[in-house]
């Protein structure tokens, strides 16, 4: 289990403000998975909610669907290999999960996981958007629940003691941006 | 006037899949207007699309609604003051690109005008969905055609030259992260 505190809902839009790819994690009856996405964004402050594209092939998009519930669970640079690995293969068939030897912590809210070892995780219930959702696999959350492992966040400010706790953003190709110098205008 | 060269449109995705804060740029009869959003993000390859908030209160809103285009510019860390002044005040009853001493270039599909001195561009077309536009201040847009300095991005790839010219990611209370480090998992 990750050390982690609350983060009060109306502080949760920070977890997301600069843009990290994030791991989107589901279940739904014995099934369960967890895929990366670059493609997310915070949607408003309070009540929370967020923006997350979930493509239609894969197995997150049934369980999302079925559930009506996903965790967006913000990776550190230590876990760039196993973002990679869960946003190259399908959950089907086999618990990708425990194939990348994540492990994981039961949420408070939602029946999906939170993955163990990343920076922060966000509870959501899906927004039903069917239109948006078919149209453009677009997906709307509320955020119900949010949490930080101290260390890197607290007080409504990101922290990250090393770079190995750093955030990350997908470029292409297996590579990425770590979250780089803060710095005041 | 920036140089800039055209990013093919199934790669211009790239310029935003990182995350980075935008400027969004609009204009409609006699007036035009730029405003910060951090909440962006790519929506889709080819034909590609993005999604960014424009909240109800804004200027840019009602441009956007009314013109049905707006450009995301990609501003730099040397721009990260002028970012931080469009995302502070409102546009109304003044030129707010005037005010903050921002030079302009046509761009070529759209009437909104391109940010001088950004990164990257992405001219775009509404894609209209009132019903999420005023459910969630959420806009869609088409790519029609998008732009690179290719000293900081080309052939599909970002190649900061210097810190300066690296691009930003909003936190808060007038902090920025700079991209960081380039790695592969």
């Amino acid at each position: 289990m990750s050390e982690r505190i609350a983060v009060p809902l109306s502080k949760s839009y920070l977890l997301l403000n600069h843009g990290p790819t994030v791991l989107v994690s589901s279940a739904h009856g014995e099934k369960r998975n967890v895929m990366a996405a670059a493609w997310n964004m915070a949607l408003d402050f309070d009540p929370p909610k967020v923006a997350v594209v979930i493509d239609k092939s894969t197995l997150t998009r049934e369980l999302v669907e079925a559930s009506g519930e996903f965790v967006l669970n913000v990776p550190a640079r230590e876990q760039a290999a196993l973002t990679l690995a869960v946003g190259s293969e399908s959950g089907r068939g086999i618990d990708k999960i425990l194939k990348v030897g994540a492990a994981t912590t039961a949420a408070s809210r939602v029946g999906a996981p939170l993955i163990d070892g990343c920076l922060a995780w966000l509870e959501c219930r899906v927004i039903p958007e069917p239109h948006i959702q078919k149209a453009y696999d677009l997906f709307l959350g509320e955020v119900l629940a949010a949490w930080a492992d101290p260390a890197v966040f607290s007080n409504g400010r990101w922290h990250f003691p090393d770079d190995a706790r750093r955030s990350i953003h997908y470029i292409s190709g297996g590579s990425f941006f770590a979250t780089g110098d803060e710095f005041t205008a």
